[in-house]
């Protein structure tokens, strides 16, 4: 036999281990069995935290009803906690698309976490006969109660980051809204010139909408996911398990990952429903929809600089054609946008892979953890990007604004109350077809006097309701 | 002129206008703009109802602040009365689907309401000049905030019915737990045997998980709809409207609704965003998804007779085949499960729709609208359908679920604690390549005495947490 | 007994049928069994004239076997004649959404024509024992294979008014390019101004992206359909139907309906296989797309008129505003964005459904049938809308267009290989910063001689690929 | 200046990049900018090779008109043969998501070969002098002709991989076809038992429904493919391009990648449609269907042991679980539904990609390349994976199928046309009522005489048309 291999076995047979590898064969097969994504578990850090946060707290549980002696507890904790210190990450190997409803996820941790624990103790990797992966690193755990677990905690542990990211968003678009306070320019509804508003107001509305899904996140998302069925084992019947073990096995969690960690009123629903990532990717995608719209308005209002809307201009962030001289383009709303559609395709995978859940079980949840977790990461980083290299460099072009706004034809829509209906609709058309100025027909046929007229046109006055000033 | 048509005008012209038509001639041009799903408004009579509303709460807040007559205002509220009374419905004959943005809705509804009010008033249908569409029933609105205000309160009109559907079949799902309490079964994931369980169980945790869906409704669907942006006309800025008319229109229209309606604190957000309406489809679309599920399984609980699971009959709702005799198919969770399809096939409807709103609007609200109230109405109905159709006349094939437990190669789990994980493995692979049962070689290898043996297996011990019984 | 109703039996036992319906107690269950979308199948004429011709030609088959005599022929072949001519279409009640595969639509048809055929006899409605919805009318036919050979044939009736619209649509948008030949403007690339073109190549590339879905649907689409699965009864072995029948019933089939059916090679594999409609599907959703982009750059284009690109203006179709005087908007582009996302909904319906499938049969086919009309139907209607109320009645504002493109910093493009890639560079940057023009500027620093300057810009050397025109 | 770095200039400015890197100032302004998949170009290699490709044909077009010199010729195409065979691909760093329409990729691509070429030709990294990434890689190309002239180029290059996964797929399929031929069980509709049939028949739908994608892919693909928009420059006018560069450009790339390239007919339109990619991803989406649809049947079919359809079994590919013995589970069609999934989601992700075009471009290309290449690599993987690790190692438990058959009520459906409908529907009834056989009930009852019964029930009579043999 190579010295650069053990030798493991498992209910099926025999395999080489490489000698270096932390896993086990059971990760291996899953590695042989799985070549999908090339994106392997290593890639979501969160993820194998929690992963190691799960082991720890079942080790502990099981430790403290007497299941588990001292040393190897003491092996498991050591191990669990380097893992969630960061180290050995790059042994977490599985792809993250696996058939098996993350057994081989779960045998992946069990198996690093066995040996990291061996090489504690002084033992060889594969000497499990002192520190075993199923035996006492899986102890009173299935993997269809400690992988939706860990998906749970993982995502806990990455929405702190992405809170951040949108509340400094959030905060990036309402300076914008207060240092753009004063600019006037024209609203526009179906693209076509409507009344008039100022851009501080557009800024303003962009941070407050997105408010509205800092707080959905906030108190949604950990609500829907500090539900956990830890302790449910296979099905939910918690067959196998002490009784006492559920409680104090989520405590612990609860106390290692910081997490309001509770159990699940009803073990069986939750060991197969995915509801609580539906509703999340849900969330998710409702926000990818706000940050595409927000941006496909930073585009338009942008566009130009002589053939478009020319409202704003989007900080440089890269020569934008190697052909045209002088073009930068619009480069970090654009991958904002494709960030939205990604998440809105992973929303459909979520959805289907929750759809797809039969009778006792998901085993989907590879998929929904995988494209959860991609979601929520392109969205922090997607946020972070958009702010940093984008938001915060944004200038107005004030006197264009204001100018626009003179020469609209929408100005009449606030002289509609004092000069009626149907001669705004007629000095409308006739500006229209002359090219001419609203206020400079208006003016010509003395329909209102210049003290009026300059009260109207004050942006003051016309960005908010008002009575009727100077009546009758 | 033909006696059978009036003569209107507006902006672009004149047209006939049907005589016997409430309906005026921009509804007209929209009917032959919109000629595209062939589903008018009136299919939907929350919306019809609601729009009413809101022209009715419209119309005493103008008469409050003096803009509007006792006459005209006595005419519209006793038209739109009308409408929520369920009369006049037909009248409401633009598509579901148009371009405008609801204009072409909002003048359905305003040119329906203004001829109704004449002929309260004793006049002719057409003489605008008693009662007119735009200035009188339209007063310090915009399409642009009527619309989106009618779809939100048409939600909430519609949202207890759907509340009831769910909450009727939670219960009856709880019911047929209560009666399943006793019947042993399989449980089983990734569609393998795995541990017992009860029937009692799995229908308990349908009834659950549906009751999640029904605490998130309950709460965040009035949550999200409740904000109006009733009084920012054009583009949220409020231009032309006097300063005290959304308190009180929103006010009034509250109470006519009996809807706990507030108004909007950034207008100009809530002109443009569809949130609450993304985030509410997502909340449908979630629905959508336990629903499949539950009917999926309830499809392969009932599969056979003879040849598939077979361990509950739903009941017999139609015959199956026309070529096979006896054959009876489980139609009404196909249908939900097609119902289910169609509602995600809407979510991506308004997710795309809400995702192409543009500045300081969103022009695809009659697809969003569209779209949601056709989702909420599929989904009540099917809960109805299910629950009434097919949950409340399932039996249990009780014998046959025990059956399989006492035959099942998964009873050896239950026997893992006391003969050991390397014993068990053996004699499930003894039973599963001879065809012979786990206890009988258990018994015959005598590895329990038969008191233990009777006490593991007693169903209470099987489907939940226990220590482990009767060891030395 | 009520004289309004008749008593009719079937396995489950008896009911009272309305006694002017056409249809049967099969049917009258699945009314009650089915009440979802409140779409009938009448609401889909060429489904209903399909199934009809399917049951025509199944009748002859039998005839011409001996299994159907001359009598029941003539009275089944008689009635279905009705059904294609247009008649008794309401008869088809049963909701477009409804579980066992389709077997209400199938069986609705087979009462229909059996009572249309009693009349035709002489006889009562009712009187099966004449002539019999399952023995006579429904003889060696299944649901499963009856039924998707009439979505097939239903499909293959619609689809030349697909491709009319779109044909037609093609050649308004080509007859625009053609007018529009000489209009010189701004391209746009990522919203910002790139380099010169013309309208007419603008609208070109709008009918020629469009031309390439009109060949595909028009080689595709029919390649996908013609192969159908009539023969193959219950789940394609053709159990109890004799040997010839297959190849007669289809060849009839073709005929009846004109159109090259054949049968389908593996008909276990074509009774449960929905691949032909995910595709179809997919093109229609391909369309969509494109007609979705050609209105967003018609909404682009047209934005104005004073704060938008107004290039062009589509015609008025209807007053855009009841608050601002004058506003006309895109309303036919927007009615076709919004048939777009409903289409690319309907298209996620159809895949979910198709993936929906189990082992012999797909029983999700009758949500495949009704999202695949409803798609085809509104892309026919939504293009024949597009052109007639949009397309045909746009203007070009061809001063604008032109003064843009001599405004345009985009120009510096067609002067880099003159001036060098630096001087374009530091000129557009100097345009930029000052608001000057880029002719203005090189003419100031004699770059370039102006006969070579007006030799460059000419529109025709700029809007197509050229050599260095006066080089040393 | 540290040694470890080399300093860049470009529009924008200056900026150290490491000393040791191929790529320039651009790619690294790229690398900072897009921060988000964590997914660089390397990962999808043939996509490297196909701007390699590009580059390679650009630059022999330019050097046989005259305006790149022999040793800038042989540098660019030296440096492009040494990624198309395979090396430097590490230096391809950009995120998959980016803005600017691939402008990055494009410039990555350019970067890396000036700087291999200078290396070639014994220069430092970063002397641009003697061969410049934009004036000499790119000569006269734009990113908007070059980039998606490289998305096509890499499908197709990955396409005989794609179809040789799907064929071998088909092929063994169909060699289990062929091994099942004469394993008779019960077909199923709607999950409920209906007539017999053979499992290789069941096989065979599977291998002849996956064929039909085959065929679609093998000649849509490539016909979607070979129409390439390079010349066309920034929007497809191919300004500045000469006009002889085209034709040889274009013909110089269909020599070097074996692929049978042409030109766009209409470069404009070629320049902004992504209609090609959503055909492709559309049919890509059905292929996933399918497979799914195999996948759950697979999966429905090894269900049990004991409490599950168990008419086949799969390879044991791993242990199934750590705390039931014995358990395997079907996880390689787990795997595969999941690819499904994930493919369906990014169909959507291109979906709306290709909606969000605007004008001359669609700046959303970036993320339809990545979703794609992404789609037919883990299309490619599944089908191989799920040959390998379950196909061709499934067997058959015959005696278990042939079992059910005898003992399935659905036997009545073959005897219906001797013993008739209602003597049918009698025993079928009472089989099921009291758990007896079908064809013990018609044997008490003398309804059929021995030889009779035999002859109809011999498997070859039960499985196709027949006519009634021994009548009357």
């Amino acid at each position: 036999m190579n010295a650069a291999f053990r030798l493991e076995k498992d209910l099926l047979g025999e395999k080489d281990v490489p000698q270096e590898a932390y896993y086990g064969i059971q990760t291996l097969r899953a590695v042989e069995n799985f070549n999908l994504t090339g994106v392997p578990l290593s890639h979501y850090p969160k993820f194998v935290v929690a992963l190691a946060m799960v082991k720890h707290a079942a080790a502990d549980a099981n430790h403290q009803l007497g299941y588990l002696n001292d040393t190897k507890h003491g092996a498991i904790t050591q191990a669990c906690q380097k893992l969630i210190d960061g180290e050995f990450h790059e042994q977490f190997v599985v792809d993250m698309i696996q058939g098996g409803a993350g057994t081989s996820t779960n045998m992946n941790a069990n198996e690093v976490i066995a040996n990291i624990g061996l090489e504690c103790l002084g033992h060889e990797r594969g000497a499990y006969h002192h520190l075993h992966p199923n035996n006492d690193v899986n102890m009173a755990q299935s993997t269809n109660d400690a992988y939706p677990t860990a998906i749970r905690v993982g995502l806990l542990l990455g929405h702190q980051s992405l809170l951040d990211s949108l509340s400094e968003l959030c905060d990036a678009l309402g300076r914008k809204g207060d240092e753009f306070a004063s600019v006037l320019k024209m609203g526009r509804t179906q693209l076509q010139d409507a009344v008039p508003m100022t851009l501080g107001q557009e800024f303003h509305a962009f941070a407050n909408t997105l408010r509205e899904d800092l707080q959905h996140l906030e108190r949604m998302a950990p609500e829907l996911l500090v539900e956990v069925n830890l302790g449910g084992t296979a099905i939910g019947t918690g067959i196998n398990a002490d009784p006492a073990y559920q409680r104090l096995a989520v405590e612990r969690l609860a106390e290692i990952s910081g997490m309001p960690l509770r159990p699940a009123l009803d073990l069986i629903e939750a060991t197969s429903d995915m509801g609580a990532f539906v509703l999340i990717s849900g969330m998710l995608k409702r926000l990818a929809v706000k940050l595409s719209k927000i941006c496909n308005d930073l585009r338009l209002l942008s566009s130009g600089p002589r053939t478009g809307l020319n409202e704003i201009n989007l900080p440089a962030r890269q020569p934008g054609s190697s052909i045209m001289p002088g073009k930068v383009n619009p480069v970090i709303p654009e991958a904002v946008n494709q960030v939205a559609f990604d998440v809105i395709g992973n929303d459909l995978a979520v959805t289907m892979a929750a759809e797809g859940g039969q009778l006792q079980l998901n085993v989907m949840e590879p998929l929904i953890a995988y494209r959860t977790f991609d979601s929520v990461r392109l969205l922090s980083r997607a946020m972070t990007m958009l702010r940093a290299h984008c938001i915060e460099g944004i200038v107005a072009n004030e006197a264009h604004c204001r100018s626009q706004v003179e020469h609209s034809i929408g100005l009449i829509t606030a002289l509609n109350p004092y000069i009626g209906y149907e001669n705004a609709t007629r000095i409308a058309r006739e500006a229209l077809a002359s090219g001419r100025g609203v206020l400079e027909l208006v003016r010509e046929e003395r329909l209102l006097d210049e003290a009026v007229l300059a009260d109207i046109l004050r942006p003051e006055n016309m960005i908010a309701p008002r009575l009727k000033p100077l009546a009758p």
